[in-house]
């Protein structure tokens, strides 16, 4: 695993120390990262910061121009509202470290041109299978079973 | 006009007298308004907080059988991100005060079974079109013209 895709879980590690959802992301512009965060819903009783989200507003204000030369990594497979920021922003690249505890919306990025790769990483699994066993009304609240 | 879109515009004039970006939004729950917001770009920096996440924010930690009883209503047809935050939490109707200076994912949402409703509203419409003719550099800064 290359060190975005370790920064990407260790953001989701220090949510889940938060009592958090543990899904971390980074985002990387020309192989430095840029912006990195993590899932805030219970941290900050956010509805907006998912990890994807967090790490582009760690970012801050960035020009079209970065956006496009950046690649974006989650621990998780984007959700709708994650995979419509990649689709605003025109980020070209997604890494996903594992779709098996949730799918998102990878089918639509590739028909709108984006690459995605999905890494299926045991580590990221691991992490969210216990968090979901463990946690099962937290992980169902917001958008149900 | 019903008074939930008077409110979405109420929002976007205050965005606008904090010098930001004229979009207002508001999260209407069996009738009774339960968040509000305007797009933060210029005001917080933020990547994220458009009118539409601005309002979902506000509502703060909702539960999914809220959202999937509510009407979303926004000054401006919802970009792929603010689309995609609509389709994550199952919101049924969307109100649109207009698409002519904008258009966003509309026909996502329609795909996916969401009611979209777009007033062609002239207020809306000459407070974008005189926005984005005043402050060309600021609504191209992020996804580029």
């Amino acid at each position: 695993m290359d060190r975005y895709m370790r920064a990407a879980i260790e953001e989701a590690r220090m949510g889940l120390a938060e009592d958090g959802i543990p899904i971390g992301s980074v985002l990387v512009h020309r192989g430095e990262i840029i912006g990195r965060g993590h899932n805030r819903r219970v941290q900050s009783g956010s509805a907006v910061l998912h990890g994807e989200m967090d790490a582009l507003e760690q970012a801050g204000r960035q020009p079209a121009s970065v956006y496009r030369d950046c690649t974006l990594y989650t621990t998780l497979s984007p959700c709708p509202m994650c995979s419509g920021a990649i689709l605003l922003y025109g980020i070209p690249r997604v890494v996903v470290g594992e779709n098996q505890t949730f799918l998102g919306e990878e089918e639509l990025l590739r028909s709108r041109g984006i690459e995605v790769e999905v890494l299926q990483l045991d580590e990221c699994i691991g992490m969210m299978t216990h968090f979901i066993e463990t946690f099962p009304e937290l992980w169902n609240e917001d958008i149900g079973e």
